[in-house]
């Protein structure tokens, strides 16, 4: 019989197919992308996008001019714009502010044909500094309370470039799923007086079976209440809360970890589109005992219908077990 | 400039594009579905379902056989099964239980190219009603806890078949989002001693540029804080908290309005993919003063991407104020 999962953190049910698993080979391969026109993150087009914010450059080539290897810039089409001050209002029984915030697009590399999954290390490792540094420098501003960085890669996970790129929001609130993350972590930290990332990563090298690989600090597997298929999470081994705080050797072995989960995923899933968000501590907070800043990777392999957006409640045909047993087995 | 907006239930917060707005001209249209095979929920083809639970036929016909009007059956692939008895354990931090639940199909007409929209109103009549007898009986049932109710229409809002039709599940526990919704609610209503959903429905007929249409039991609006250009709600103007408790004379009414409102979003949307899903509280509840059951209606018109995953915060980019405009003004 098939399994109900709840993921610890959240309290979100997924009801889990054992007993007929959906493989690799059953999902869909996504179909073939149609893109036209120059494209706005190659070298020698620096001025389609908005001036640049910072870029990684070996030698000494001039701002907004081909050189680099990674290129932070304002999103052309901002969800929010960075100017003004924040006006908060009530309307009746609703709540508005205007949107003040930052939305900033880190393109990972000049090479078109080149994803995140097929960077060298080095290239790899400026893209983390360039997640990092750009989140260091917004946490100076007062209007902001959160940072979110995340990826789309491939057009049915809501890329509109196929530029290998990721993107910042800056926002002036707490998301709703981040507080209840933050509130799930501290309601198990207020009973165990322990991180319930620490625990998981403890019970997960325990069991072993939903492991896809490790580094010296950083572990990756599929969590036990995956919603997705080959759903991925990469955690840090030691308890830090706050991604803007990673240390240099962090950097270096996250690169490491993050290029192989998705080169992984690439072998075994035949480039699927994916999404992914890491999830860290709001700014206002100095480092907590309670939180485990993590990377959640979401193949998109399925359609989500009506019944995920309403409840919260997921269908996984994946079992985690088996998603991890591809991804370890992959010859990469 | 932008606004963010604040969902006065649930606290979620979403970004509305109005300084640019995107009307329904911009939106891509679904591409052609391409199915092959006989329908399984066509006349004559009853046996390729699993044997009806119920349906409504007008004459001496047998079960499964033609002559019905509406059709419930088992899903052929269900996400939970009916046998057997909840079975919740813990592993370590995790939990979880057996996938014991329901899930069920109902066939809204026998009519492969009528769409509920499409439907007469007698004929949507007898849907509402094998929403409300098949809650009605598994309210009966002690495992379950929560029922929810839905409908995806068209590939990319992920409907298997393309044969008009909902969806029931029974659950054994109440699901995250649900949960969220009440304890919102609930909230409210301990401050002010008033259901936020009715405040919600003053406010809106006040306002009223955010109303769609209405009758004399039902509104349907543009809700302030909608995730998703042309998102609308349906509520009963009289407080109700239990969709199952529903009466002889808000069914008829009820048929009428979604009928309409779907009619508007075709007409407007060129017939869009969408999801919706009857909120409605949990069963161990008898009427609650604190929530009022209703319709949340989302046509897809855009994809998904990773911010809105990872935070549950929504980019919007067509105000509701102008969607409302634009379906109350379709021509149907």
């Amino acid at each position: 019989m098939d399994q109900l999962r709840r993921d610890p953190v959240v309290g979100r049910w997924v009801i889990v197919f054992t007993d007929k698993p959906r493989l690799p080979k059953d999902f869909e391969a996504e179909p073939e992308e149609k893109r036209e026109g120059p494209c706005p993150f190659c070298y020698g087009h620096e001025t389609m996008t908005p001036p640049e914010i910072q870029a990684h450059r070996e030698g000494a080539t001039r701002a907004n001019s081909p050189g680099w290897s990674t290129r932070v810039v304002p999103n052309k089409f901002p969800a929010l714009r960075i100017e003004g001050n924040l006006d908060r209002q009530g309307l009746g029984i609703f709540d508005m502010s205007n949107g003040v915030g930052a939305h900033e697009v880190i393109i990972e590399t000049p090479d078109h044909s080149k994803s995140l999954a097929d960077l060298l290390d080095h290239e790899a490792e400026k893209v983390i500094w360039a997640y990092r540094d750009r989140s260091v420098d917004l946490h100076g501003d007062k209007r902001f309370r959160y940072i979110m960085i995340f990826k789309n890669h491939g057009y049915t996970a809501g890329a509109s470039l196929a530029h290998s790129h990721s993107q910042l929001i800056a926002l002036p609130m707490v998301p709703k799923n981040v507080k209840e993350e933050l509130s799930g972590a501290n309601r198990y930290y207020e009973y165990r007086e322990r991180c319930i990332f620490c625990d998981m990563i403890t019970q997960e090298k325990e069991e072993s079976k939903r492991l896809i690989c490790e580094n010296s600090r950083f572990l990756a597997f599929s969590p036990f209440a995956s919603r997705f298929p080959f759903e991925t999470w990469i955690l840090p081994k030691e308890h830090h809360s706050d991604f803007s705080f990673i240390r240099t050797e962090d950097v270096v072995e996250l690169a490491r970890i993050l290029k192989e989960v998705l080169l992984r995923m690439k072998c075994v899933l035949r480039d699927p589109p994916y999404n992914f968000i890491v999830h860290t501590a709001p700014i206002e907070q100095k480092e907590r005992e309670d939180y485990h800043w993590h990377i959640e990777i979401m193949p998109k392999l399925m359609r989500v219908a009506g019944f995920e957006w309403g409840s919260g409640f997921y269908i996984n045909p994946t079992p985690p077990e088996i998603a991890a047993q591809y991804l370890r087995e992959a010859k990469i």
